[in-house]
């Protein structure tokens, strides 16, 4: 069987915002498996923000994603031949298979999922790396206490609304901030978020400030900028931050921040984190 | 007997940089001594970046400094007549008595010091607040270990010296940060440290890569600003920093930072902490 299949490439780096000429789609042809081999076929691929750090080639995290090689990603997908033990044809897995309609393995960082008691896109949402991430940054940073005020941006993403709903059932109430007033109202009438203050609008700071009457406890921060900014001049004292993202610098813009004095003022534990060092606490956090 | 002294009182509060018309300089005369009361005279004052802070009305960790009342600060000074079976007339004690050449005490809060085995402004110094302020945030937030590099803003002052030599001491390489070559100078000849770098240098970041070769772990940072920006962008993962003071905002200013993103790319711990909150440890940290 000589299967034929597209890929996308990263051909150069964007400088600002991504540009469809960054990358290249090429066709590649399946190779004949080796013995421990099987082939994916990906049904589902994941975009996340932590894809715009990868593209730059400055010292990150993580390596660069390297010129010419397939676009790294979240997947999931359904083996479809097999040399390897361990994995059949016809079982589902998820992966980073990257940004291609197939891809060969040796089974290293596959994991067999269930998807017909659930459907599969949900080990790359709250079941995968973004529930994982909500959970750590929540329980092992911002540690919530009932009655807590935590604060979360990209309220609807697919970190920010899993964050918001683990902190409604631990007490806490829960405001999110978002852009415009549609997301603001999935984030409340789907989510269950207290409330949902639109970062677009002019009256953002009054309406942050009101939805935050009793102060800031918690941040789980996603964007970073104006809106970390907003959240640093509400913090009560010995409040906590978890920095999960920062979504409004990864384009390059310098972050300016009027209320960096909140950290000494109010006594503030600050921390950066990425969740894929963590893998220990998947299986406690999936539960 | 009848004493006359002198008192500074706060009489308006400064917008930016601190006025002599900011305070008035007032007589007083002491009352008779009720049953409990000693009476102090003042033999040294510590003059604090803290008070800068005290002086604004705004929000911040400690209540502001009342107009009309004599300005706060730490002191060493003799007990000259006591009706406190606590206290006798001769001893030296530690204490807040403020701007002022004497004052008059129920005795809480007063500590005696030996002022023979030391000389008595070292209780201002590293065997007072500034050495247990050094103390808590090198050994409870950065938690050096060997062969780390720390990085301590304001260097030459009675906390950033001592952050030094106690990290010196735990086998970490050390870079202060200060002011013009004299005080760079005296930062590594008298409290040992590896190199100090002059921040009003042209040459500044620079300078600052070169001393920092294998990144940086730690800061202390007393400053915040520019000098903070440096130190984010040296960063190792996982690193430490420990929030003392913001000098650089005391008086107003914005405080921008190009590299805040550090605290997500390099997972980094930050953490602005008020040694006064912290009175348990200090019977530990003066060891």
């Amino acid at each position: 069987m000589s299967i034929h299949y597209r890929q996308w490439l990263l051909v150069n780096r964007p400088h600002g915002w991504v540009q469809e000429s960054n990358f290249k789609l090429v066709e590649a042809e399946l190779p004949a498996l080796q013995d421990g081999q099987l082939v994916v076929k990906v049904h589902y691929l994941s975009l996340d923000p932590y894809m715009r750090g990868r593209m730059n080639e400055s010292k990150s995290y993580a390596p660069p994603q390297p010129l010419n090689q397939v676009m790294i990603g979240g997947t999931v997908g359904e083996i479809v031949e097999s040399k390897n033990v361990n994995f059949k044809a016809g079982e589902m897995v998820v992966g980073m298979g990257g940004w291609q309609e197939y891809f060969v393995s040796d089974g290293v960082g596959l994991m067999k999922v269930d998807t017909h008691a659930l459907p599969p896109t949900v080990y790359l949402g709250c079941m995968g790396m973004p529930g994982v991430t909500a959970w750590y940054g929540l329980i092992q940073i911002c540690k919530p206490k009932a009655g807590n005020t935590l604060v979360v941006s990209a309220a609807s993403g697919a970190v920010g609304s899993v964050v918001g709903q683990l902190a409604t059932i631990r007490g806490c109430k829960v405001v999110g901030i978002a852009g415009g007033q549609p997301k603001c109202s999935s984030v409340v009438k789907e989510f269950g978020f207290d409330h949902c203050v639109d970062y677009k609008s002019e009256r953002f700071l009054d309406d942050f400030a009101k939805a935050t009457p009793n102060g800031v406890d918690m941040v789980f921060e996603n964007v970073g900028g104006a809106l970390l900014d907003a959240a640093l001049a509400r913090m009560n004292d010995f409040g906590r931050v978890a920095i999960c993202g920062l979504i409004a610098g990864y384009n390059g813009q310098e972050m300016s921040l009027k209320n960096f004095a909140s950290l000494l003022t109010h006594r503030l534990k600050v921390r950066g984190f990425i969740v894929s060092e963590h893998m220990e606490i998947w299986g406690q956090a999936l539960k």
